[in-house]
């Protein structure tokens, strides 16, 4: 009985269109070429890493896509209980009419030419979006990108901002900033005046967000000007910082973006947690991990100190997840986004979302964002996250609250795609 | 099958009357007035607020309490996901005879005069009182209450004493001791004989226990009484202390606390992990947040040093469930304390019960408790409580291990009750 | 349906023979003489005493076994909803044909007789084995431990080290070492010669993993040989370290260790997050608790330093599972492995298991050994692991995911014992 309860809510979420409102889409080339497009994600080439493929194979300069499709093939059986490996034969199935329920050493190589065939066709994309329901798609801008050659419309920018929080003392990163604002930041002054233009840049072209991701330890704080002049003047002239300089040179700039966001009315996108290169000889995007150590206490001048920026706040770590539902219970600008990451597996959603719905505004919960490097995974990935909200708003809301099915697939639309129109604007 | 399993596991435990181990219960007027006491609870409040309800139009100076709820009400739609919402609903159906399953624009008023008409009724608190099934109520007493005026036996007294450990600096507090204890403290040994007044007057009033809420960062210890000489001579004749003889004076008062616990056989209960005002411009009430970085490792002086004095522990954030669970499992002296704050919703509740019934002694822990401040909300908050303990026994025990049912109802009534008893202290 | 779904999983699972690759047995005792060596594990006697049971009367000097047990069992009334009884009542009905679900004042001294009997046969410890389906126990063995006297094949060492990391300031511990390896350590160079003669020792005997349990703040660091030259040979000339100085040698014998599991092939068992002696007043084994706010960030180095090493990792708090996990998944060395201590209870094992197996390569996990003292626990440790491995295949993969019953129970058998011999090495 619950089982068809759960089908009877699942449906209707199933069927809906969406907006995925974080992605690394490219849109200059969005659809996976071949299957070594979809095998290449990071989840597969790091879990392989992890079970023991070496990371030479993998990244091996010059590789054939079906050569690399045929080394990583054999290392799926290691990986076959994993929630990812599940996506891969979902796409599979759903794309290319894949008939097995494992891909394995005997059956890759027909399904590796039947997809080629396909997604060589010119509307592969337009398929591909069609068949996912998907209305639109945000993007992962860096702060100088052009964004032309795409409809902004379909594909939404948002400005991304970790280059120019932490890594402002490279040269490449200074020198990009220079050229997109076509100035020389000298003093806190110039650059907020730089950032300026950045967000009129994006402004110009439908942006609909500023995001970044944090490290565990990242403590948000306003810096004096007068600290932050000395600081900029310095980097900026090509000298090195202190530690506490560059610490503080980060504050200054995510502060100043937040105020930024103030005035242009942005929702800033926080991905609070993660650590960089923890392992250094890991595959390409395979080396960050977390600290569970970590509070939303950190960012609580913040959260005072701009209460009219919305700020979608995702956590990496489960046990962030709690304070993560408090904070939006209490702060009106703070809301819930997505499962990120390492806590983008069913278990952990399924806590997530009961503890979300059960004590946030039903109005401030983004309930799921795909994160997708390519189209072909906006499916899989939202129809684990549909049946997860489906068992709990049939468990929690329709047997154990006696709500009407129509209300709680109310309820489920509303966090699927309802809160990302209100909370970032609409389509078009 | 296994629902109605739980329906019969419920409903003994349902009807048994219970004792409320800790409110913030005024027993000079304690059942609701109107509706707007009821929706004046801060988590209603908070979470309005928080889905987009300016705090002038909450807390309006003079503002009239059908104003105040026909002001709440349209807000209520966001939030009618939450547990809190259901509390609500639960409320006015079993008191006021609210026939709907949500409360709107469209019937709020025709409810607010007829709930009315009902709490003006002189009976109403004994009636809820009996609806409720309470027989015996604990307070939330400041450390100078005079305890007078009400029957101490059913409205039991609880020394609370945030005050006295982190306020003594502050004049009012200092002044409202030496008031109620008609002594001006000038050393160590003059603010613990202060003290022990205090504990004699709640000792002549029925008092079962002393509690305190605690922030993340408090770590317990006796400090020399050279050193608190020093601090408690300058901060009564009105100098400044700094952060560190502060945090001092704090160690000390509180150490003081479990000593005169002990030579007076009260438990102490501590509510750890609160940060209070991180959210200033909040609500009344909701502005206290919290760091899940805690741990009970910091109560180890604590603990080790007074044996005897039972120690009712409550933790705020569910990752801290386990160090409970796992210090009441080998610490004779601590034991688990019902689910805090933003903790308390169905989520947590069910895991926090799960582990602490799978490796806590049955003896050890206090199941719930309302920590409500008008009489009405013991009802729906002990409900939703009873069903979740129904549903662990029923799957934990009678299914999962093999119980008779009245083997799991035994223990549902001694985790409900009887613990209560055995740890304060009887009724009457 | 789904019960008996689970049943046709957990059959197979539970009739499948074991190795059990983490215990405390003695192998020149491995059995249990009297019911006494059971009721005294210090699950016992730490609930007993958490529940009131003053520790001297646990501990009194010259206690007879059957006084000993007489004096527990009034206790267990106390600790019946706790999973360690549900164990205890489980071996007490496979081994001695207990009747009863409750062991009582009134039952225990018939069980206590006949149990004697039992236990007294000469093939008692070959019958549990049987029973148990055991094909190996690993040990846990002083780095001084002879080997001699026991079949290294069935019985198989593993070479604990806390003593060597944490202890070796104590005059009793370098005696010990001196004595073990006929050498006098007196610089980096000495004492890493000394360590070698260890792994010969125990590689001589069939030594399958070097152990150890880790402090919550302990981070693994390379230390330079100048200053481990001075701290060794201060500490081995009978002179006080500096608490920066113990925690410097603790580094320095740690890696050590880590370069020798390197040069000798060995897998190195991390247990990390236990605080020794935090409640010095309880019973034998019943002092250590533990802090949550612990990281795997602090192994970073050691991970990325030692590629080749293979690190199965128990962590104690259920908090820091996901850390567990996604450490897993992205670095080749780190396996996880079972389910520690204060996380050994159903609740926590579900939690841990349905992640594991939804994000960690299959070849990647050793799901659970029994951390026995006496040979009795293997049976319902690891039946109840059991129950839950196939609770969690049933409903995540057959249910969840469509796999078919023959494909979950494969997952199972790797999980349970497959993945167990391709880390350590297969039986004899």
């Amino acid at each position: 009985m619950s089982s068809s309860l759960i089908q009877e809510i699942f449906e209707p979420l199933q069927s809906m269109r969406l907006i995925d409102p974080h992605t690394h889409i490219n849109p200059h080339s969005a659809a996976s070429k071949t299957l070594a497009d979809i095998l290449g994600y990071h989840y597969y080439t790091e879990l392989a890493h992890s079970a023991g493929m070496p990371k030479g194979q993998i990244e091996e300069p010059g590789l054939a896509p079906k050569e690399k499709v045929g080394r990583l093939v054999p290392w799926l059986a290691t990986i076959e209980n994993t929630a990812q490996y599940s996506w891969l034969v979902e796409m599979c199935q759903a794309f290319f009419g894949f008939q097995h329920d494992r891909l394995t050493v005997d059956n890759w190589e027909s399904l590796y030419d039947s997809s080629l065939k396909q997604m060589a066709a010119p509307t592969w994309e337009k398929q591909v979006l069609e068949q996912s329901g998907l209305d639109q798609v945000y993007l992962t801008n860096d702060f100088d990108d052009p964004l032309q050659g795409f409809d902004t419309r379909f594909y939404v920018p948002c400005l991304r901002t970790d280059d120019l929080v932490f890594h402002l003392p490279k040269k490449a990163v200074q020198e990009r900033l220079q050229k997109a604002t076509n100035t020389s930041p000298s003093c806190s002054k110039g650059l907020t005046e730089a950032i300026e233009k950045l967000f009129v840049h994006f402004k110009a072209n439908n942006v609909r967000a500023c995001a970044i991701s944090l490290p565990p330890d990242f403590i948000p704080a306003a810096v004096p000007a007068g600290i932050a002049d000395d600081i900029i003047g310095k980097v900026f002239s090509g000298r090195d910082l202190t530690t506490d300089e560059a610490a503080q040179l980060s504050q200054f700039v995510f502060w100043t973006l937040a105020q930024k966001c103030s005035e242009h009315q942005l929702p800033f996108d926080l991905m609070i947690g993660v650590n960089r290169r923890v392992y250094e000889a890991g595959v390409f995007q395979g080396q960050d991990l977390f600290d569970t150590r970590v509070s939303l206490i950190q960012y609580k001048a913040l959260f005072n100190a701009f209460p009219t920026v919305t700020f979608p706040v995702s956590v990496l770590a489960e046990t962030s997840n709690q304070e993560l539902v408090s904070y939006s219970w209490i702060f009106p600008n703070v809301v819930t986004s997505g499962h990120w990451w390492y806590s983008n597996i069913p278990v952990f959603i399924e806590r997530d979302t009961r503890a979300r719905l059960q004590a946030v505004p039903l109005t401030k919960q983004i309930g799921y964002y795909s994160d997708m490097y390519k189209l072909e995974f906006a499916l899989p990935k939202f129809a684990m996250y549909r049946r997860i909200l489906a068992k709990v708003l049939a468990e929690d809301f329709v047997i154990g609250r006696k709500w009407s099915v129509e209300q709680a697939i109310s309820l489920g639309k509303r966090i699927l795609r309802g809160n990302v129109e209100a909370i970032f604007g609409g389509c078009g």
